[in-house]
């Protein structure tokens, strides 16, 4: 008659088979090289989220209206970087196989990778629009190839040219930036021709990936590497219901370190980015 | 010869006899539902009020030269609520009584029934102005009518449609936004439209009531439920300014909640959002 | 196939039907007059009890080898203190009519009242063993009888005299500890005299209440009101296997409060006194 | 008819003229090398202090029943060392000079030579008894021969050989300990020996300093410079009650810093030492 | 062949004798008035700098590519302020006569007075440049002549009139302003005027001082007093861009509190600032 | 002339021909299961370690009179252990190499293995003794063998039976103490039987790793699984002094964690216990 304690993000209590969007943690932040700590992000954001309301008064719709599904966190093994990019993957092919979309919360961004990599086995046109501060295309990183400082560099490994939009980019080395320059298409501090990628990118099948950085500090101190200078809640609201318009087949935010959200204003925000994320592609 | 030691906000050590406005602390926050600690608003207040100067650049104004007192803070019945807003009310009774303005620093939202309670009383025409990120229109919270998320809907009980005029609001549920359509004056997300509400409510008293949480969290980290989105210290600032050319005969601060404000920066802004009030209803 | 989010304390994973003990949150503290925050207690003791072993080196038990039923937190009505706990008594009865052992994870103390309420009337014989730094005697607080700093005699008000055994005490004021002097039994600052009672009470049905200040505050920092001069976390853990040779019919920790507990050790200490208990009474 | 806002420490609401103790704060840590911030250390203890009992069970004696002055804190100058402990010394003067007992709330260690200079003034024959982790015997550091690791070598040039006492010593360098050897009482890590030397004084007039920091940094973590080792708080508590049997005619607790004690454990330790020092030096 | 451990700024390891630049800090804090903490500025920012990248994609520049040396923290006197300023004095000389640009990071804003000083020796048609949020003109603060308070009135000593030009000023007391009226350019609240006033000083040996509390609070918590209403990174970036079109011979950032930074974003914030200052100013 | 900013642990500032010990960090965590920090360990400890002194009360020596030299940190592969682990081996092979004692700060415990492997080729009858609240004894976990809670398992596949002695183990799960039954001695909770330990390892060459979550978390709070029911400073002092009559030939302390160590006091007490390790084994 009673039932074990069950716990997930606010409105989001459906089960698995009604739901066509399905929330999931990816609990690792392994490579990170400064200061880890996102592997707290998605148990913070369910916790959290019961600070929020379903309803959004952006977009007048409520989250008691669709059908989500949290499963919970992956297992992951801390310190073998690639068997957990391998469990991510695995669960997100099951995810796509029985045709909903995975929403992934992350996790440094290097689990971005594992999602990618199951979206382009289902959807082999896949276009990849990321929100960030970082570039994050290096080759290696101290040697490493699987890091979160090389993750779009990998994802580029497996779509190639002309298939990658970033925005809001404003930290990198030099030669990151010299070597995206005709391989992905890169928009510095702001969101400027997202209108025209949008436009451009009408019918085909595309993962956002949001890393939360892409906020100003101010808005999100909560992360492992602040940038200053980023965008505003509203201007990252606004792209997503841009995005939203597009063929949305997966999509994950990513760099919530609660460690350093004393005062919670990261979770917050995170948690309606979720909000706004699920309640926009959910149509 | 020497007195005891005597703690009051910066600037407002005047006798209540020569005083036009009384300041008092209502620490009450004990229908909080997510997290509590607004009860210690008014002492972090006082206490970090010696971080800021009495001289206001932008109205060119200083304490030292208007007469305000403060009372220190209510002894409040925590678990109690009726008693608690009783406690206020009779409080605020007294104050208006004496023609004196009384300015509250919450403590939650409720505190705020009690003292519009008291000015309703003495000004049967009042209006009230609300600055706030929830609307706060609730009928009922988890079955309680009296709690932070209806103190509006129970100002509304006491002063009737057409009364009410709230700015900046940015969350609620679906039906208190529905229930509000007729009854109250609602602008979302920001301040358009206070002009016109200024030039209507000409003459009438009014009560201010801010809920600091409408300022954006990057400004006001330091509060309970705070909601991405919110407006910045100078529009909040030029605000206060254009409704101060009213009759205020009431007025509050509350939800500042010092636990969750580690730098200070939110109890900081809270210090200066009051002197500029007080300067500002001063004439 | 996939199931919803599941968390409960670390090895408390069982069904309810096959569970002796059934473990659930009462996260209320509206009553708290200095700090509050107790109510995030249960939700941040089952998140962190993952940082624990669910074996005990010093009693050689498992929790993996009983069975425990882990319901949740309690949704409880902020600001209105009776109605809270009738909602509290309401689950207590039912765990007690099931004839299993309910174990709460409050919240403030005031919460104990409401449980032992409901084990009196199953076990009319029932007798209370209460480890806390306060005594809790006060009739009334700033004029309320229900109230943290009164649990006990209200508790005292449903059984009458020589039936409640305090240790640990080292806060109250004098008319407390007059008041109670012929009315409970009262050892200050420590343990002593705890084997002669457990003799004395031995076949009789039990309620142990653990006030977790009992411990200093150098071993658990987070809690609303600490008391230097408190016991180690050794002489609590003796003093609980000491007391599960009793008949114990329920039982409760409270007072951890995860917003003074940064580094975590409080939580910590607060879920192994848990587990250790829950392998004590678990015969 | 209303009065301004008071803050005393609890129960040390008295005035001047009735009161045998005189509370004052002495906000000053400008010489502190290593991390400052006690000079908040005055405030946090009035306001936290309402979170412990007038009442002391160890001494079975209620703050209500003596008469304590609280007369706030000093103003002092920040950054001009020798002025501030000038201001502190006359106002030590003045309370002396009243026929009262100057119970300083410290500040940084140096204070307390200003408040010993008063004494030494009105009592020629003044000893000194300092519970402390460090010795604070150099004669200067980086060229400054009033620091807070001067103190003692300071007071020492006042009173000369055979007047100081320390207990609980476990810092400073090889110098120091030399130096102090033939001219200082120095007993390390404990309170071994406390007992003979208040057999000796017994008679003399005293001046107690206690450095909070002599106490455990797991019991006391909210100070400049936590020294591994320390006294327990019980073992804190029989000192003080063996050294008020002698002729206090001064004291102070000093060396709290309230930005390093998160949880608030040590200012709730520090108003306890001061409350039972309180009582138990009013006889 | 194994070297001591060396900490420096990101990309700014190079020997003293190939730099250009020269970073020093200045770790003084002790007529602070109110929250102490700037002196762990320069080691916070030295060890959180392998945080952000060598290279800007704003001014397409690269640490790498510039010749800066670190020579780490001055030792300076902490309670003797005319000794501190002497020490700073004497560093910055020998850098002056070796004819780098000394680029000093605070500490408190008086340590500017210092390396002002110095500059004005080498350069006596010395010009200043100072971005803050507080004016910082008062003769004396609470009788003291040198304070944080009251550095660009010393500063005003040694240059005379029609020297400083003031941006960003949000704070100070009423006569602050009117002293300042004819001696030095004020411009409130943001950088209006800044493009007027880098014409004027074409040119001429210009000194910039950054007060990092310039920056809005939201952007920049960590600092001992906030002031809401500051500017954004970007703007400020865009300030120092202007400005370093000019001859810069001197520069400092301060006012960096790490201890009001616990989520780390104003660290790495003032990181990036300085980052941008030394590629801008590296001509 | 200037030198660049070096930083060294206090008094270690010796060059690394002349130094007999040879101190350097390995900053990897990447592997810890529950939260992680334990990279920032070794930084945090030099800038920490100028609050403490050089000279020991305890044993009457001071680190001036040794010669030691601090290497700094290691660069390791973050996310890739089984290449970190051999960057921390050829390190220790060069020290050991050339004569000299390693002392590593960790870092997770697993760092551990690397130190222990490379000892071991240089000293094939190696023995260990581990101090530490966990067994470490698993053979693998969730599936990886190279954790943070397998590394004595891993360290014993080196070294074979009746080579490993534990110390003050208080958690683990039952088959990590069934296995090690006959494999390790393990003492549990607490040093008794250290001194028959030593004895029986007089002229063996002894590794000596210090997990210091074996001190109680009241005592250091600050690392990632705090275990209730450590032990002492003192008694972890006495047990090191004991050890250091034996042949040390490697050691290390880890598993600190600033990031939970908000009052410092954790780091503090690291800092004492590396500053005892190094005079004790220094002879």
């Amino acid at each position: 008659m009673l039932n074990k304690n069950i716990e997930t993000f606010i409105g989001c209590d459906n089960e698995y088979q009604e739901s066509k969007i399905v929330i999931f943690g990816a609990p690792f932040d392994s490579t990170t090289s400064f200061r880890p700590g996102t592997r707290f992000a998605s148990k913070a954001m369910r916790s959290e989220s019961f600070g929020i309301e379903t309803y959004s008064p952006y977009q007048d719709k409520d989250l008691e209206d669709i059908a989500v599904f949290d499963g919970g966190d992956l297992e992951l093994s801390f310190g073998n970087t690639r068997k957990a990019l391998g469990q991510i993957e695995e669960f997100a092919d099951k995810v796509l196989d029985d045709e909903k979309i995975p929403c992934m919360i992350g996790g440094e961004h290097l689990v971005t990778l594992a999602a990618i990599k199951a979206a382009a086995k289902k959807y082999p046109d896949l276009h990849v629009i990321q929100l960030d501060a970082h570039a994050d295309l290096r080759d290696d990183y101290l040697g490493e190839t699987l890091s979160h400082a090389t993750v779009i560099h990998r994802v580029w490994d497996i779509l190639g040219d002309d298939r990658i939009y970033q925005f809001g980019i404003r930290s990198g080395d030099r030669s990151e930036f010299q070597w995206g320059q005709d391989r992905v298409f890169t928009n510095k501090f702001n969101f400027n021709g997202l209108e025209e990628v949008v436009a451009k990118l009408a019918g085909k099948p595309v993962y956002l990936t949001i890393d939360l950085d892409v906020l100003d500090p101010s808005v999100f101190p909560g992360t492992g590497t602040p940038e200053a200078g980023g965008v505003s809640f509203v201007e990252l609201l606004e792209a997503i219901l841009q995005i939203s318009n597009l063929n949305i087949v997966g999509c994950d935010v990513n760099e919530l370190s609660p460690m350093f959200d004393h005062s919670g204003v990261s979770t917050a925000v995170a948690c309606k980015v979720l909000r706004e994320l699920l309640l926009a592609i959910s149509k």
